[in-house]
């Protein structure tokens, strides 16, 4: 196939824009990249006609949990809400069917949105691989294993058992990457934590985890270790590249030290950060000192939206804001974030998060026909402060094509609203019991 | 008319809700609101079906200069930015047929994202006029005075005298309420702020101007007066309730008191002050203190968007982290603001801001079919936490059906588009010498 007329941010280590460019690719892989002159060379290639929209590299959601739309807008400015709110509504609410419904519906909405590899960790994980593959995203996907009882767990830590099984199940599979996921620090004992990692290192998965997210889990480690979290996660062996940290807000220069010589991926989640008051992670500092850092959106029940769009326009303002400089964090800086950052904190750099021959076909069109895509004077600003997700017209993922003219090919989302209307009253009942 | 199947927000004192509601409205004027059941009183009225929509008062943007939407995506991320681009650039670049085209542009935007009232403050404010009463929203519309030679000033302060004819000309306009506009208390002397507030009351209208935005600001009242900037206009005598201030971040508890006694209206502008790293006003303060409070987009070389889903989406990420405390600015308080509460800051919230019998009909529908807007557990959170301005599917303004199935009826913003491509060499050409 082969796309034409777009403008291409290649994303790649120059950041070359293409106008009036063309990309063509055969099944998964990106073949030829150039100006319109090469289309010559494909006379039997089918035609995309971008009718002069920007081209990118599909975004990367470094972080969510995205079954959790099922709950999306509850108790929203609720206070302590993880643990007086969340847990226990998860815990009454939480099963196979839900994860099921939430899982396919948040990711028809990050299809739609333009994601086309995302990160996440939740219960019941099978479900959200099996929705993935319906849906035809790439997931790093992560079992969650915690110290209590959980909804797919019926004593502590049982996440373990279910990883080894859900592992070995989706090992061999093109777009599904599974992961072992403890859920924090704090919800796991040393001897739990280095389990989990053990598992990773033998099965050769990623390991995904909260870190250095809230301040009681700073107090804890400071006063059982004088030890930062990063720093005791350190000390325990636990840091490598396969780790994907995610917030990693409350961390010193010496942690990011230790992130940096551990090859420790990062997803900065900036919109969750800010409306849970949690603070806001050094992500400038890490970003000039080339951490592996991407962007996630966390859980819809944290950040309500699954799009990268929100994300980037959150980047911007916070941190020029908190940094009293308007000049950090430029537009393409964040969109490098969202695209190829992400994919260097997944280790998947190589394969995908940017627009190069030899990678994987992941493609996303935004169009620039809305009132709010003009006028273009810089392709970067434009997305990332006025562009929002109804702007993304096609995605392709692994060379397919997933969305076109703005509708989603592979799943009928609107019957699964009818499915979020008929648990509604159940959902309520509950959630005002807490 | 009649609009039924909706949940309407009233935004009433009592924030009252009405699933499965009715709204009814003759000419200009909301006559009855209830549930399905008042339907069967009006037999003759014309129906239209809002499919489970929500229905909210139209939203107000409190602060704009919608014309430079000519220039948005330009030099987003320049230090100082204000003198050293800005200011030289608009000298350069505006005239009348760039603030005539970018103003229908800019109200296009919108009338689309269900803004149905602005104030906005500009040069060539007439233009600005004559496209807010094309394209039928409301404009509290006020020409810029500033002590330089502006792009429609041959001297300084020849504003005052544009302002004279411009308010006369648009005096008893149905849309239209023509203002004052003095851009900063430091761009102008003591004395013609004075002159600009005299005329403002000879007139009787409004009068805005940018207030404690700036760090320079502050000190050069500092220095001079030892007075913050609030402190310094009280004493000069021109803050009263006719007085709508954009910004006021740069605000002490004591000039919180002045804005109340002196009942001074307030645009807070968040998503601008955060990308221009300004700081943050105590919003959160204001409103718990009961003042005239409004939510602004500013300009979009500022905000780059012209919609209240994004400032909402904003207020409450950001107030939420920097005052620490995820449970302040609910969403129903933030939907207020950016609604009854720019009415109260525009001296409007008998006529506007609200869905109660005897006020205007400016009525916005937002669906709830696209896959962002759903589940709904909390009309308010879904509204400022998850949907955007593509969910905006039916605009009325003063009882005329301005937006219909998401498409602007009284102007085709494609052809504006193309004009902005026409312009661009010679914008890029001399934006690049600055
Ligand atoms: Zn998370
Ligand atoms: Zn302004």
């Amino acid at each position: 196939m082969l796309i034409k007329n777009v403008t291409v941010l290649t994303m790649n280590s120059n950041k070359d824009i293409i106008e009036n460019g063309v990309v063509v690719f055969d099944d998964d892989i990106i073949i030829d990249i150039g100006e319109e002159s090469i289309i010559k060379n494909y006379p039997n290639h089918e035609v995309i006609d971008g009718k002069e929209g920007i081209l990118i590299p599909g975004f990367i959601n470094a972080h969510t949990h995205c079954s959790m739309i099922a709950f999306r807008s509850l108790g929203d400015d609720v206070p302590n809400r993880l643990k007086r709110y969340l847990f226990p509504l998860e815990k009454m609410l939480v099963d196979k069917e839900i994860v099921a419904l939430g899982s396919k519906y948040g990711i028809c909405e990050m299809a739609l949105a333009g994601v086309t590899t995302f990160a996440d960790m939740y219960y019941f994980e099978d479900e959200v691989a099996k929705s993935t593959k319906e849906i035809g995203l790439r997931g790093i996907l992560g079992e969650t294993i915690v110290d209590f009882i959980a909804p797919d767990a019926k004593k502590p830590y049982e996440g373990l058992e279910y990883c080894n099984w859900f592992i070995d199940k989706w090992k061999d599979d093109n777009l599904i990457i599974p992961a072992v996921a403890p859920h924090a620090p704090y919800s796991s004992d040393t001897l739990h934590l280095q389990k989990a990692f053990y598992l990773a290192e033998e099965k050769d998965v990623p390991i995904i985890m909260h870190i250095a997210e809230m301040d009681y889990e700073s107090e804890k480690y400071m006063n059982e270790y004088n030890l930062t979290p990063v720093q005791y996660l350190d000390s325990i062996g636990v840091l490598n590249s396969r780790m994907l940290g995610a917030h990693l807000i409350k961390v010193n220069d010496e942690d990011l030290e230790i992130l940096k010589k551990r090859e420790v991926g990062i997803s900065h989640n900036i919109g969750a950060n800010a409306k849970g008051a949690h603070g806001v992670a050094p992500a400038y500092k890490m970003y000039n000192m080339g951490l592996k850092l991407g962007l996630g959106t966390d859980g819809p029940m944290s950040g309500n939206t699954l799009d990268m769009f929100t994300q980037m326009g959150l980047v911007a303002k916070i941190h020029k804001l908190v940094n009293n400089d308007r000049t950090i964090f430029s537009a393409d800086q964040i969109l490098e974030m969202a695209t190829i950052g992400g994919a260097r904190a997944l280790n998947l750099d190589k394969k995908i998060g940017s627009i190069e021959i030899g990678k994987k076909a992941d493609l996303v069109l935004v169009e620039t026909e809305s009132i709010n895509m003009q006028p273009i004077y810089d392709y970067y600003s434009v997305l990332v402060y006025s562009a929002n997700s109804s702007n993304v017209s096609t995605v392709i993922v692994d060379g397919k094509i997933i969305v076109k003219d703005k509708a989603l090919l592979t799943q009928d989302y609107r019957s699964l609203s009818n499915e979020f209307k008929k648990i509604k009253d159940r959902v309520m009942t509950i959630a005002n019991t807490l």
